[in-house]
Parts: structure tokens; sequence; C-alpha cells
């Protein structure tokens, strides 16, 4: 036990100690001492338990999704994670969602990094910190239009329309059907709810988990706008919810067979589509363009690329298409 | 023939089923059924033609390239292209220019998709609806300086200059033949017509087919930019020409050998790589930044990345400069 | 000697016709000389030489790195630098600073092009004009926030404030330490100088080569925006320092194993991060967004791609950790 204890901080140690290529529990002491030091001088000490906590989560991520433990033992799990710590406090007010979202990011990195690696593994190059930047770039991005996110560390934008709107949807059950439905209906760019229910059916005509993941997707992703406090207009008119729909469809019965293990990571995909619409809404406003379905696309190769087999079976990726032909 | 039209039909339907990877004409059929209900709820009843001829043009583009029949049967040559069919009437205005570019679009989609598979298949990964979104993304960005085409349905572009400059330059036959000389010489970004001459004949020393696919790929790009009322100072001064000049003599006569077919296809990329340029104008506006030759590289990509083999022999792209040689 | 010369200058000529993919020097000598004359008749004379210039160094960094000898005979180590030559001039303003860039860049471009090309390579693809294209939109970016390069010959910017703000920072030897030792705490967005002597510390427990460059890389980063007059309270809060301390740490002594050769290539990796960052920065300012560790992942990936042996033995990239374990 007392083993244990002393084997899980070094792992975390030396996590901190990776950030600087350094796979040392000592070198990664001093990083921890200085970044308490630095963090409590400059009065932002949430900065430090940020840290900590985002180097706990990511290192736990790799546990739970049984990578490479060879990898998480030299602190290859925490390094992305210790910066997202680092990187949330000092650019976002001081809330329980935000320590929500630091929690979740930290863990992102660890399976983003597995699959960048993969990417870059036939060129001998590895994915560096790149997990953790772009990841928390999504993040501060959404910050721009989550009213309850609150961007106070960040600079002034000179291309985004930070005017604050107050948040308020009519929350009534009846419009919340109709958000839900109309997210399902944008998937083709048609804002009506009718249309929603002929999509809804066309998906169970064919296969009916097909038909619950789109139902699903949409209605997670419509609980994290009200959350989240997004973009209002583009709640009502289930704009967060298409890319989400197409997501759900994907990961929970397309690329991977329906089981409850593959639910959760289909879960985990539609919330993270969520955030890389709300980001990808907020990269497109200098030119006033639409994200079309660009957040479901980026974010199912996310979530595709570190090649997990959660179902005995491996899914081919690359012949989805012949595995369903009718 | 009955039987010819039935498989036609359910290939589409399946084009429609796919979006949501469902290979099932009755799926593709209950969307069909939405999107028309719906947009003509929304008084946008060319968004549901617009779907139909994305559909169609972009199954007839697999066709026409002779790409993998399988693929084809099972609706993947259409997916991309209904979704450039309800996107660009969403957001453009419904002119018989804005229709053109819709079916040129819908059919760029499906070979964009064959060069994105080929680049995604080491990791299993597929291109989803990326080349749709990719496409769209260039011709809504291409909206913003094509005084042609009008972006109705777009919201208002934070840190893009629309201030509207009526179209006008002088279309004297000198004065064409000068703005066609300077997209020469700007490949150099030198903005002289004799210098456009003093390039000419340097190819045409080397080789006259690079000569013929300069001199074509610039006169090409300078109609097409009189026709969409591009940037006026910039079609003057060759701005225009540079890139596509670059695309005719890579596709046209280096990375294929010279063939009515080859011709084909580089006349096509010339044409991507003017709407290329024009995105990228766009794209670089906030940060007032020359695309440089930024779209030719990106266009030949796409037009080489399909692999695609009009000859006998096969062009070995990654040593075109050995075959050519002196 | 007069055979070489005739070669050297064959190589050359052939380097200017490979920009419209002709390997021939009578093609590469109109194209000269077509640059020659519109250069000066638009009163540009210096991107006439600057095309010179940016020629011959391109070259020479295809000899200096012993790469493919048949690839700099062809002339495909110098029409991406003639390109970087013609195009410095034409935007920037003629400085002394402007001409040691562009031969530095022009150089860039030699290696970069073979990085991009090793990634292409796959896919039988090339890179074509992209290094040229990507580090001048990179140095062209930094233009924006050095006060020493002056983009007299750009657009004006719609998303970046160009507001004229006169450089000033004390370069007293404290004030000098303390942005140096800023440098490296900011790899962990730590703002205190104390800090910075926390992970010194601890990186040479681990490493005395790693705290070597981690300083090293933050004191030439300094004096590079010094130099180049780069935004003021950015260089006294050490952010132009943290990515190259990291580059620095990675290239130095990480992925290569310490020696003189790859010392140099340190070096100028940790100056390649210096202009990476500059231009992030500005890439950002239209969202307000924090580049991150951004600027290291991009620049060290430039800089590993090329797959450069400079030591008998062959550094794994993919591996750099566990050759690192403890």
């Amino acid at each position: 036990m007392g083993q244990q204890l002393k084997l899980a901080v070094r792992t975390l140690l030396r996590g901190s100690g990776q950030v600087m290529f350094q796979c040392s529990a000592w070198t990664g002491l001093f990083f921890l001492l200085g970044i308490f030091w630095g963090s409590y001088e400059c009065h932002l000490p949430q900065v430090a338990w940020g840290a900590v906590v985002g180097l706990v989560f990511s290192t736990l991520a790799g546990f739970l999704l049984k990578q490479n433990v060879a990898d998480g033992d030299q602190g290859l799990w925490g390094f992305n994670g210790i910066l997202v710590g680092c990187a949330f406090p000092t650019f976002l007010a001081n809330t329980w969602l935000m320590w929500i979202s630091l929690a979740l990011f930290a863990m992102f990195t660890t399976w983003v990094r597995q699959g960048f690696n993969n990417v870059m593994a036939p060129w001998k190059v590895n994915s560096l910190t790149f997990p953790f930047v772009f990841m928390t770039w999504i993040f501060l991005l959404c910050s721009r239009i989550f009213e309850a996110i609150d961007p106070v560390g960040m600079s002034h934008p000179v291309a985004v329309d930070v005017a604050a709107t107050a948040f308020g949807v009519d929350t009534g059950f009846g419009h919340l059907v109709i958000y839900w439905l109309k997210g399902v209906s944008q998937v083709f760019l048609i804002n009506s709810w009718v249309t929603g229910i002929f999509f809804l059916v066309g998906l169970a005509l064919c296969n009916k988990w097909a038909a619950f993941w789109a139902a699903a997707a949409s209605a997670i992703s419509l609980a994290l706008a009200l959350l989240f406090k997004a973009t209002p207009t583009d709640v009502a008119n289930g704009l967060f919810g298409f890319s989400p729909v197409l997501t759900g469809i994907a990961v929970g019965m397309t690329f991977y067979s329906v089981h409850y293990k593959t639910a959760i990571w289909a879960v985990l995909a539609i919330v993270a589509t969520f955030f890389m619409q709300a980001a990808m809404d907020v990269f497109f406003e200098p030119w006033g363009m639409p994200t079309l379905t660009g957040p479901f696309c980026v974010t199912t190769w996310l979530f595709l690329l570190p090649l997990y087999k959660f179902t005995v079976a491996d899914p081919d990726h690359s012949h989805w298409h012949s595995a369903k032909a009718k």
C-alpha cells in the first residue's frame, strides 16, 4: 500500500518533470515548488492547485483507458494535464464550472495525446505538449460565448464580439423539445422540429441505435448549452445539436459496436463535440462563417485516432460503410 | 432500363441516408422528405432542390471518374454533395451563378473525398463530411469578395471589409492582355506585363507545354474573375492569375503527362485554384497578409491526392523533378 | 575551378527555373532577366537583388546540410529561396535587419522543405513552394509587432492592433536577468523570476545539459526580442522565452545527443521558435488568445522532421521518453 502510494507520487512528480522532458521525480518536485511559490507570489493560488488537479486527473485517465503503463510510469500521462491545470485558472474566473471543465479537459489530453502520437508515429515525431495546447485553445475560445465561463485573464479580442448578451432562452418543456428536435434537423441545415421527427423516424427505420444516439446527443448537447449559458439564439435554433448528433451516431454505433463501454466513450465524444462547436463558432466570427459540420469531423477524428478497442472486435474504421452496407 | 433507373434512385437515396451513416434508401427517402418539408416551411424551397441537384452531381462525378463502384452503390459519393446542395442556397442568394457553382462544388467533393480518404487511410479514419465542409468554406469565403455572389444568409463578419465596391475594370482588349501577362509575372511577385513575356518565353525555351498551360491558366482565371466580379484592383494586377498559372503547369504537364484527359483535369484544377485564391484572400484579411502561392499548393495537393491515373503511365509524384531533369 | 563555377551557376539558374517546374538554366536565366526588368521598372531594385541573395543562401543551406546532391543539382534547393528573396523586399522596408532575416529564412526553406517532403512522401505529393509560403507568412506576421521591421508593402490589417507603441524596456542588467528568468518560469505560465530559479535548479538535478539549454534559449530569445524590438511588455514578462526554452531542451539534448553539430542545430531551432512565437502572437490577436506552447511544438516538429543525423547514433524520436527513463 505504502509502496503503491510511493509509486503513485513518483508517477505524478515525473509528470511534472516531463513538461521539460525530465523523467525525474525530484525535478518534478522542484517544478511544483516553483509553481506554488510563483502562484502565491502572484496572488493566484488557484493556479498551483489547478496544476495538482490537472496532473492527477490526466494521469488517472491513462489508467482508466488502460494505456501502456510504461508511459504512465514515466509521467507521460501527466505533463499535458499539469499544464491544463496551470492555464485554466490563469485565464478563467475561479468558479466550480471552471474546475469541472479543468478536470475534464485534463483527462481529454491523455487520449488526445494517444491519437496525435499515432498520427505522428510514421515520421518519428511526438505530439509534445500539443494535446495541452490544442484542448486549452478549444476551451478558451469557448469562454468567449459561455456566459458561465469568464475569461478574466485573457487579453481583449480585436475581432470577436464580446458585447455582454444576458443569457435567456425559454426553458419550458415544450420549447426544450423543439430545440432538441431542431438539433437533429440542423444536420441538413434545416431549422424545423417537424423535420427533426422525419430524420429520427428515418434513422429508426434503418437502425434503432442510430435513432437513439441521435436523440441522446441532441439532448446532451442541449443540456450542456444551458449549463454553460451558450449563445441563446443558437441554442434555440438547435445549432449546438447537429454536430453532436453526427458524433453520437458515428462513435456510438457506427465505428464501434454497441456496448456499455463504447456508450461511455460516445457520451464523452458528444460532450467534446459540444465544446468544439462553441470553439469553432468563435473561431469563425471574424469572417462571419458557419462551422457547418466541422466540429463533428474534428472531434470524431480525435476519438477514433487513439484506436482504442473497447470490445473484442476491432472496428476497421476505414471500412465503416461496407460493414453497414444493406 | 427500368432496373437501371431503380438502381440509380437507390444509389441517390442511399447518398441521402449516408449523411447520418445509414446505407438505406428508405432512410434517405425520409431524410429528403424532411428536407422538403422544412425548406418549404422556412420559405426556402431552393434548399430542397439544391439538395437534389447536389446529390445528383456529386454522384455523377464518381461515375465520371470511374471510382470504386461499390462505394457509389452505397451512396458514398452523394452524402457530401447533398450537404453542399443544402448549404449553398441557405447562405447565398438564389442566382444562376450560384446554381452553377453549387453543381461544380458538389462534384468537387467526390474527388476531394477520395484524396482526403487516401491521406487518412494509414490511421484507419475516414474524411466523414469534411469534403463538404472544406469546399463549402472555400466558396462561402469567396462570396465575401465576389460581387456576383451575395452571402444573404451569412452573419455579419467582424473582421472582413464588406464595404460595397462597385466592380469596375477596364475590359478593353489591350487591358485584358496586360492583366493576363501580369498574372504570369506575379508568380515572382512582379507586377509587369513585360516580365510576363520574359517568363512565357523562358518556359517555352524548356517546354512548349509549360508555356501553354501558364498562358491558358492566366486567361482562364482572368475570365472567372470577370464573371464572378472579383476585387477589381487585384484582377488588374494579375493577383488572381499567378497561383492558377503554377497549378496549370503542375497538373497539366508536370505531374501528369500531356493528354486530353489530363487537360480536362488541369482545367478543373485551374478553376479550383481561382476559388482557393479568392477564399484565402478573404481568410487573410484580418491580418492584412498576402496569400503568396498558398492557393496553388493547397489546390494542387487536392488534385494529386486522389492519385487518379488518367494515362497508362503512373506519375510518381514524389519524383516529378528527376523525371524532368535536363 | 572554372568547371565548378559553371556548375554552381547552372545549379542557381535551375533553382530559378524550378519555381515553374523547369529544370533548365536557360529558363531560369530568362526568369531572372524578367525579375530584374520588372523590379527596376517598379522602382524596387531590392526585389531583384533579394531574389539573388535568397537563391544563393537557400542553395548554400542544402550543401551545408549535406542533402541529396542530385536534388541540389536540379535546382530544388533554390526555388523556395528565390521566392523568399522576392517577397521580403516587396512587403518589408529595406533595412539591414530585413536582409539578414531574408538570408536566414531563405536557408530555413531548404530544410523545412526536406521535412515537409518527408511528411508528404507516403502520399506521393511534394511540398511544392509551401516552404517559401509558410516561412514567409511567419516573418510577415512577425513584422506586425517588430518595431525594427516595417511592413511598408503590406495592406492594412483589419483585426490586428497596429497602433505604434514606441519600443521601451528597461535594459539595466538587473532587469535583463529578471526577464531572462521569467522566460524560464513562463513554461508553466508563472510570471516570477524566483520560480525561474526553481525550474533551472530542478533541471540541473536531473541533467546539467537540460539546465544549460533552458538558460541559453531564454537568453538567446531575449536578445532577439531586443534586437527586433518586439512587444515591450511581453519581453519584460518573459513571454518570448518559454517556447524557445522548451525547443532548446528538446533539440539540444533530448531528441539529439549532445554534440557541437547538434548545438548549432539547437541554436537555429531556438531562433526559429522566437519568430514562430511572434508570428503566433499576431495570428491569435483577433481572438485575444494566448499561444501557450504552440510555437515550441510547431518549431520543434520543423527541426525534427528532416530527420537529419548529425551524430553517429540515430535518435529514434518516437521513443525520446523511454530513452531518458530513470
